[in-house]
């Protein structure tokens, strides 16, 4: 079940390309020590919402749907680079669980998630190197060289409390936006979008990665809730300061409350930081002003949507925005 | 200086690629963060060995000058599929220094380290993906897949006293000899060489590839020189254990002994470690075993070199394979 579902065809289509991603990870001899660890990585599927996003706009040109065989494979390709830097990720931030299971580097050690990341990037490479793949090759890996820019940046501002909004929005639009714009660029590319239109498709990909990850990050900042396992203000405690925190440090009362409990978070009970947290930053705004931010970034997502040809996928992709400005269902 | 200096333009075609490695790098905006990291890489440049491969190979073609250019920018994706991968290792490692300076993960923790591999990786695929250059991309993402592989493989084999020799080699054909072999394959591809003698190519760096890990083996084997700085016994106290250690271990006698020595080994000081390890595997012919399959390899690699074509640089071929064989030198 996906945002897409009701386009005919469309689950189908994501099937293959989960398959399909799986049948690159296999291509060669002598894996085996790999074998254990990818299992353990696939049989966690996420919702795959940037390979849907290959297909989505895939269904925007004339060479869809003869197109389909190498559209399948960029989704596919697509999931791959996704599945590396989750790997890759969860090192930097020592996540021990992800999608509910343990992270390669909490089951196999940190040494093994590097090279199980690696491996995967090499299998992107493969596929990428293939004739014909040379378009889609440049905008995928364009899009990985700003992912990979973005966490480092990212990581470089850890801690810092004069982190301003500018530098938030330069991170988070290489490490989210930027894999979600190159999917929706690529799907239009290979369909034989016309450059205004794949030009377009690349915008919404960017607002939309934006929006993503403001609404990832806000969900972050609402009190956990232990009744229902969420832990939350874990970016806070982590030294990696969001947006509706960026804003509410230059409150002049709560400001001071917050460098200063951000001295005190890594001791401090996971639920009693989240409610203090939360406390402080609805009352300096910062959760308005995300919100409102984030209804910025779906409208111009809108915009760039209303450019692309009539298609049913359209609706689906306005339903998504919607879903997005939505943080009550949780993690999408 | 380098093997291949005395070959009329070589010196200037390697700087060359070592030129375009760097730009490589540089051909974004927005990575401020990642300036800093990527010039302590670049400040501490290594021998060059693989890139030079590359060019040495492209001198056996008829494309040959023709294709210096393509042949140039083969090498810098060579350079920097090294350095990533060193970089990654040095993680796994926990190397503290790497070419007399500190490594990017000691700087800079290991968490940079990983993004700045990535961003590495992330270049090779944009360099790869461009027109033109898709048959060097199947050789080199063939190769960057069999080193990671090679890697794991050789990080489940960790502290394991009864891993064989074919496990040895298999591991050590992928995390070492993968890239020579494909940086001579590649040369030869795009210099315009037949399959037979690209097939060839590719066989020749694969033996250089073995001598040249057997080699590094070896010198990790002999006592460790403190009035030189040189400190040995690394792998083995890191769990590594190479042929002349899994030679030895199968001696009656000697066996016992290095068992119960690589329990004490992480505790103990390096020159007495590095001391009794050479007695112990010297006394057991690991050493002496180790120097026959060095020598095995270099024949096996001398009988590629005689099916290709009549070239200059064939004379400085045979050299490099002379001097890996001879171990007092140190690191090539």
């Amino acid at each position: 079940m996906n945002f897409f579902s009701d386009i005919p065809g469309f689950d189908e289509e994501l099937a293959r390309a989960g398959e399909k991603a799986l049948e690159l990870t296999r291509d060669s001899l002598c894996r085996q020590p790999l074998t254990e660890v990818l299992d353990a990585v696939f049989s966690a599927p996420g919702k795959m919402l940037r390979p849907a996003l290959v297909l989505a706009f895939g269904r925007f040109g004339e060479n869809y749907p003869d197109c389909a065989d190498p559209l399948t494979d960029t989704a596919a390709v697509v999931e791959l680079i996704h599945m590396a830097s989750l790997i890759h990720d969860d090192i930097v931030d020592d996540a021990p669980t992800r999608r509910g299971r343990p992270t390669i580097q909490s089951a196999y050690g940190k040494d093994m998630a590097v090279y199980a990341g690696d491996y995967l990037l090499s299998r992107v490479l493969s596929a990428l190197v293939r004739p014909g793949m040379s378009a889609v090759g440049q905008i995928l890996s364009r899009g990985i060289g700003d992912m990979c820019s973005g966490e480092l940046s990212q990581y470089m501002a850890q801690f810092d409390l004069n982190a301003d909004e500018n530098r938030y929005f330069m991170n988070i639009s290489g490490k989210t936006a930027a894999l979600f714009s190159a999917a929706c660029e690529a799907g239009a590319a290979v369909a034989g979008c016309s450059p205004d239109v794949t030009a377009a498709a690349s915008r919404f990909g960017h607002s939309l990665g934006v929006l993503f990850q403001l609404r990832d990050d806000l969900i972050d900042c609402v009190p956990s809730d232990r009744e229902k396992g969420k832990k939350h203000g874990m970016d806070f405690t982590n030294g990696i300061y969001t947006l509706p925190v960026i804003y509410s440090l230059s409150d002049t009362e709560c400001g001071p409350r917050l460098r200063e409990l951000a001295g005190r978070a890594p001791a401090m009970d996971c639920q009693a930081l989240s409610e203090e947290l939360y406390h402080l930053i609805d009352k300096a705004g910062g959760i308005e002003y995300t919100r409102w931010i984030m209804r910025q970034y779906s409208e111009r997502a809108m915009g760039s949507l209303n450019l692309l040809p009539a298609a049913p996928v359209k609706l689906q992709l306005s339903f998504l925005l919607e879903a997005l400005l939505n943080i009550e269902e949780g993690k999408l």
